[in-house]
């Protein structure tokens, strides 16, 4: 799509609308808020208002919620009336979740009654969960009507509701009890009651679920719409695939940023500034800095045996970096287990055993490859032994560290991506230094 | 779920068949694909055989392959015909790429014609693309009929179809040109021709796409199924949304593994041996290693000055680690700008140019803090003068290299997650460690 951008400006330089509008008829909202998004300011006001009001909504509702700020700005009343009042309840709620007092008083002013209550019970549930994906455009009938009452329900209200394919199906009390999909609707015999044909085993999702649960049921239970139900099974929203990807997407983002230790991710990578980004990661690096230290303070400690430091002294990083790294990789395998489910908190001990164990097969091998360098580069079979012996309590140690840390941090409630490798490195060179130096200790005052 | 297991194992001990069916009717077909893969084999395939034929085939389709194997194998032979007929084409092709050539053969001798010729079809796609994923389970009008015949059409086959809310348009020659939503179709007069109600604007992807791109096409579209066409236009199958989060989950996985350097993910973190894993994780560790051994290289090149080594080894693990640190950090930043498509390889400058600003940035304030440490605890200013310049350059060095990295990983087409944070890690030391140690060789020649 980027391809089109210089024609497209000069076009609007031209104002050639009508070239403009055979350009966009045969793109996607989706690509059409893409070149809005690229386009400066002013230009992409000029190629919005060019848009027939029904296709300007659908794309208003593909643009980020800086662009749409900008867009809604810049429209005449009518335009703007026409947008609030019209758009997806849920990408609604996150526009006015970023709004400032002032315009959010204005554009509730200028919205109907009905649609002001909708955006602040939306407002009103926390963005990363249940409620806060949600949107209030579904259809519901009730469980006393049949099936061609129902038919007749959806054309009345089928034109202004995206999602018609689940019908949800409220008793007296507006408690959600099942649920019928628009093609059993088309099968059935219009005087059979709804309450007949409907499913009334179902996935529901309760407003204050955190937006994980949400996508793992979506997941587990390969559904494309779920509908939202508060404390008393009242329906209150329905929560669509398409928003759950969003939310996978996001979740593994920010695993992957809390694991290389980078703090929380920005909106994208370029929309951050540098010093935000230097500042974010900062704090990060100044408490493995002190952390460093430490493995510092451990040098220190036994460099007052002069000797002992210059022969052992080529082999810290080896040491330092194995620790670290198979640390690494047992916590990016185990925090990928907790976040697909194949780890649960109960597992902690098997998982401690397995990462322990194999931790131990690892480390011989590598403590035999650097025996066996010790004793190529003339350092000695006896410095061979002391590097070999701290290689395997160091990497045994570590990969069953990588695997009980991230199961601590969730049992704790905090993300068990936050034990990064960064962090669990650091933690390491301590405890390799400490061990590979103790080992020298002790084994150089035996033989005397 | 799991809790109901030890009552379910009761049930089938005293073969109370009714009150295991009580429990299974209140039961989602996951939720007893989840009890079935926890029971021993016996007791699964009992309680398989106790389910009527429908729900069988809908559990059977939950079941992971190995399972879904030995259940197949051990129903009688009607069974069988009905579960390999009519389960959904994308699973079955699924399974028929796990077995063994004896079964093939048997299991396609006692199949229907035309589900023998789907299932040859599809198995003729590599797993990881476009064709490897649809299945063929879908309902096509052609143009020239009228809204009334597609909508007796969709009655006649909607029994057997899972997917009929989007309907696809095809021409004289198969080529998919429309596609219309079954909300449309009770929306529209029965005498209008579909050809004029159809969208012609639409996403397809391509039989040998690859899984990545179906899912970035997904998360941009917003669709819920997506139409697989070959390199002639000619529709051979769909995607839905449900293989695709699962698509989402296996490569966000993969990129995990691979930024930990541990490998390819197995089936799940239980379902690995501890050998295989060790094996696994071994490979990189090996080659790490060696990577450290040039560290320890660089600082026994520099231990012939004696005095030098003792001054400066306690803050070789603070400035490794560093380096390591804010090298992972950036590396983690831009592996994921990659996979969400906020950058690509065209940016790779002004990536570059970012990062190298902030790792100057942030070393600078790391550098304050390492030489303020190295002033305090007696170490005097001239090795705090060394250590702090030493910090600012490799940090700074790190993150334009973690930044690097993993688009040239990806100009190379290899995926950016594999230039790992342990990789970086060992790269950084031997960067570091030299960094460190000639700037101290100068400076120290310099004041004599």
């Amino acid at each position: 799509m980027p391809i089109l951008l210089p024609g497209i400006r000069e076009l609007i330089e031209e104002k050639a609308n009508g070239d403009i509008m055979d350009i966009l008829v045969e793109a996607s909202t989706q690509d059409i808020a893409e070149i809005l998004s690229r386009l400066p300011s002013s230009e992409a006001l000029y190629v919005f208002n060019l848009l027939p009001v029904e296709l300007a909504i659908d794309v208003f509702e593909e643009l980020d919620i800086e662009k749409e700020n900008e867009i809604l700005g810049g429209v005449d009343e009518k335009k703007k009336i026409a947008i609030l009042n019209r758009m997806a309840p849920d990408d609604r709620a996150d526009l006015f979740e970023q709004l400032d007092e002032k315009h959010k008083k204005y554009y509730l002013s200028i919205m109907k009654k009905e649609e002001v209550e909708d955006v602040e019970e939306l407002l009103s549930y926390p963005p990363d969960t249940a409620g806060g994906l949600m949107t209030t455009d579904y259809v519901v009938v009730y469980e006393w009507m049949s099936v061609g009452d129902a038919v007749k329900r959806l054309r009345e209200i089928a034109k202004e509701t995206d999602f018609v394919y689940e019908i949800y199906v409220l008793n007296r009390k507006d408690r959600s009890v099942g649920i019928i999909t628009l093609k059993d609707l088309i099968m059935c015999n219009p005087d059979e009651p709804v309450s007949k044909i409907m499913k009334t085993r179902m996935v529901r999702a309760r407003v204050d679920d955190n937006q994980e649960k949400v996508a793992a049921l979506f997941s587990k239970y390969d559904v494309t719409t779920m509908p939202v139900v508060n404390r008393k099974g009242i329906m209150k929203g329905i929560i669509t695939v398409d928003d759950v990807i969003d939310v996978i997407e996001e979740e593994d983002t920010e695993d992957m940023y809390h694991f290389g230790a980078a703090g929380n991710p920005p909106e994208s990578y370029f929309s951050a500034g540098i010093f935000g980004t230097a500042r974010r990661r900062m704090i990060w690096l100044l408490i493995l800095v002190f952390a460093g230290f430490l493995s510092g303070s451990v040098i220190e400690h036994y460099s007052s045996t002069l000797q002992l430091m210059l022969i052992l002294a080529s082999f810290i990083p080896v040491l330092m970096d194995s620790g670290g790294n198979a640390g690494t990789q047992a916590a990016a395998v185990v925090i990928r287990g907790i976040a697909v489910g194949d780890i649960k908190i109960v597992n902690i001990w098997r998982v401690i055993g397995r990462e322990f164990l194999v931790g131990a097969l690892v480390g011989t091998g590598l403590a035999c490859l650097t025996a066996l360098r010790a004793i190529l580069t003339g350092s000695g079979g006896f410095v061979g032994l002391i590097v070999g012996s701290a290689m395997i309590i160091s990497v045994a140690i570590a990969t069953a560290l990588g695997g009980f840390l991230p199961l601590l941090f969730k049992k704790l409630n905090l993300d068990p991506a936050l034990m990064s490798g960064p962090f669990l490195t650091t933690i390491m060179d301590v405890i390799s230094l400490g061990i590979y130096f103790e080992i020298a200790r002790r084994m150089m005052r035996l033989i005397g």
